[in-house]
């Protein structure tokens, strides 16, 4: 990993905008970009204080290729550690080019994807943890996922990690300097300390390692699968949940969001909408793979939403009695599984069948464990509110409202693992009284992938594969 | 057209990207942003000076919406001429619009198209030529429409215009002082220098008016017709051409362009390939539609690249006899049109058949006003980059080359038009004696014009036309 070139890319996303950010960052980022500036204060840029902004041209020889502010940012105190010039430029991608390419012509480097988070890195300014956080930050379409990657940059579990490490590398010197006098057979490590250094370690492993699950979902957004058939309401519904979020979006003009059919963010949380084919009874071949099918995504999904017309159910016993046993082969394949039936367009009924249904739901869901219902109408918006809340109960976002730290990496959960295998080996060596050379092992083991999660320990091939599922520029 | 709020808009191209910058300008920009900018060094955002960078945390209430760096132009010294920040924050849209939306609660409005820039002007930060060139700079696709909006945006010839506005308006002055004064029958305007002024006027607005045809062109790119049957190699020709320009471009990681298949740039000048199907003479009436049609495409190109395969007319007398035939045709019809015959495919010959082919284009061409051929191997690239350089003589880009002032704005050239006409006005008034008031309606006429292109004559409807044009964020 050599630091000792200047590198240079796109900081902004590519396309025409009002602006553009080109990055310069290395021991020769002031000197490269200085002779091409011209600075309207005359002034030299080699000269100018850390963090201040100077207009000016950027000249290729006697053509001027644009006005632009240039920031000066001096090492150390940069994003990367390293001297950095940051150029804002007119943001036509021609003009963002012809910058580029200048700055290579005078000796900068291509960056390559998240070189400058590597760089961040590898001069201390972040643990591997926190750089990591840096591409989920970006990422992160929503409060939770956010929120996480906010806290992962801050510091987040890596600071915990490390106050642990180190306790845990003072016993381990410790230890192995008995070993240097095994012949004399004196303890310098206290082991009814050390023992309750390792239960310490132990929970907060565990904690962590728990807080994953929870951490997953939440990165990724929480499956929710809906069962219900045809004309039950279901896209309505989902409009329902997205409009009133839209609204929110389109009062700022410009900010444009894809549309994402079956996902959305309710109350700052990602759900993920899967569409189910219905499990009602038939002897039709295609529809019984269809059934399995929907048992398959029901398995998949935290959530289980079983959607019914109410204009149907409330006065066809028949119906009533199909749902009830629909959702009582739900609730015996997956009797865990939260399941809220929704009754939708109640705006259909007169409020004396409202009642029977009512009667009707709650006998039903009394008879499932961890089974709700709920009187709806997409259409009227009417109870749509309170879906949502519910939706966010069957959640587990106490974590996330307690900024209790969360573990949403997958690397990082694997180490955690694997270091909680450890540290269980080195309590067992405990108690078994192991030999102090036997109990070291394990305890480098587990430093080792203690290490792994900040970064201490870490080898080119595990760097090249964390930064390069950054963007360029970054 | 009020100044007194304060505007946020996000300033780099929408989409996740390493950073993004939202800009808030206005009388408000700095009391808005600072209570809700957490400073890493705990020094008052308020009290910090202009062109300065600082780190810190955005926080919405106890929440932190993003690490960002957040710089300070005090008014006048930035871009708009107000109280300005920017804030530099990572690239995820949804951090993005958090912030947008918090900077919108505590009583920024979202910025319409172009509004910064209509500021700068309302500020005198710019005239109105020049705010115009900011959009044209967003734009620019290659050299030749970047090096234009670049000088267009550095004064260009609103400078010209202006010094020339101001002379002839001292004279109207003069002329309307005499007017006060009619009994005495005295003349304060010394009527020879003021036909001095006026032919200078002229020659000027003559030049300017000229330009145009060259600058719209050049920003639109210039349209040239292939006219050939298929398979003489059209397609091979154009990836030729444009391999070689993307070799350059492919040198930088990370800067992607877009496909334009028919577009594109040869030394730094936009041309636009205009594909046809061919004028070979047929008795089919789909067929003679397509004559009619390419008819149409070779009247609005600028230059004509009439293809042939070489190994099919070098052997074939009959098919070269065809090929002048055509050649006639087209003159015929377009005896000004310059008109390049390409014969393609020569790597098909042996050398003596080159010779022969040569002396009979030789012949063709020598019979034929502006019209010139060239042997070209596509497929081996031999002869490309003749090519590339005929067509380029092609085009007047004399003016581009002396950095001579060239006007490529619609509204600029019919403003020109109507400032001449009254020139010429005045020019006829002078001869005719004409009175001072009569005299003084057509220079203020004319001024008016001048007042145009610059911006000192203006109203809303103008303001929103142009600005409407401009992205949100500039």
């Amino acid at each position: 990993m050599k630091l000792n070139d200047t590198i240079v890319a796109l900081a902004t996303p590519s396309g025409a905008g009002a602006i553009a950010v080109i990055r310069v960052s290395g021991p020769q980022a002031i000197e490269i970009v200085a002779p091409l500036f011209k600075a309207k204060s005359k002034k030299l840029l080699e000269e100018q204080a850390t963090h201040t902004i100077h207009l000016g041209n950027i000249m290729d020889g006697e053509r001027t290729l644009d006005e632009v502010l240039v920031s000066v940012f001096r090492a150390p105190k940069s994003y990367t550690g390293e001297e950095t010039i940051e150029i804002s430029c007119h943001g036509s991608p021609f003009i963002q080019q012809e910058i580029i390419q200048l700055m290579i012509r005078k000796g900068c480097r291509s960056a390559e994807a998240g070189e400058f988070t590597l760089r961040a890195f590898l001069n201390a300014k972040m643990d591997l943890s926190q750089a990591e956080a840096v591409a989920d930050l970006i990422n992160s379409e929503n409060a939770a996922s956010h929120q996480m990657a906010m806290q992962q940059m801050r510091g987040g579990f890596s600071n915990e990690i490390q106050k642990l490490r180190e306790e845990l590398l003072n016993f381990a010197s410790l230890i192995e300097l008995e070993l240097d006098f095994a012949e004399e057979d004196v303890e310098f490590a206290n082991r009814d300390q050390f023992r309750e250094l390792v239960a310490r370690i132990q929970t907060v492993l565990k904690r962590l390692i728990d807080s994953f699950a929870t951490g997953n979902v939440l990165k990724n957004g929480i499956p929710v699968a809906i069962v219900g058939e045809p004309n039950v309401g279901k896209s309505t519904l989902l409009n329902s949940l997205l409009n009133e979020e839209r609204a929110i979006v389109s009062d700022i003009a410009g900010t444009t969001r894809d549309t994402i059919e079956d996902e959305m963010s309710i109350g700052g949380v990602g759900f993920r909408f899967i569409d189910t084919a219905g499990i009602r009874e038939t002897k039709d071949v295609v529809e019984s793979i269809g059934i399995k099918k929907t048992f398959e995504k029901i398995g998949q999904a935290q959530v289980v939403v079983y959607l019914v017309d109410s204009s149907q159910i409330a006065v066809n016993r028949e119906r009533m009695q199909e749902v009830r046993i629909e959702i009582e082969k739900i609730k015996n394949k997956f009797p865990q599984k939260p399941l809220l039936i929704i009754a939708n367009k109640t705006d259909r009924l007169a409020p004396e069948e409202v009642d029977i249904l009512k009667a009707k739901l709650e006998d039903i869901s009394s008879h499932a464990e961890r089974a709700e219902f709920l009187l709806l109408s997409a259409k009227t918006n009417s109870g749509v509110e309170e879906l949502k809340l519910r939706l966010l109960e069957f959640v587990n976002t106490g974590a996330l409202r307690n900024s209790d730290t969360i573990v949403t990496n997958s690397r990082h959960y694997a180490a955690l693992l694997k270091a909680l295998e450890e540290i269980n080996k080195v309590e067992d060596g405990l108690n078994a009284d192991l030999s102090g050379d036997l109990l070291a092992i394990d305890i480098r083991q587990a430093l080792h992938h203690f290490g792994e999660i900040t970064g201490e320990i870490t080898n080119d091939d595990l760097l090249g594969n964390i930064f390069a599922n950054f963007c360029i520029g970054k």
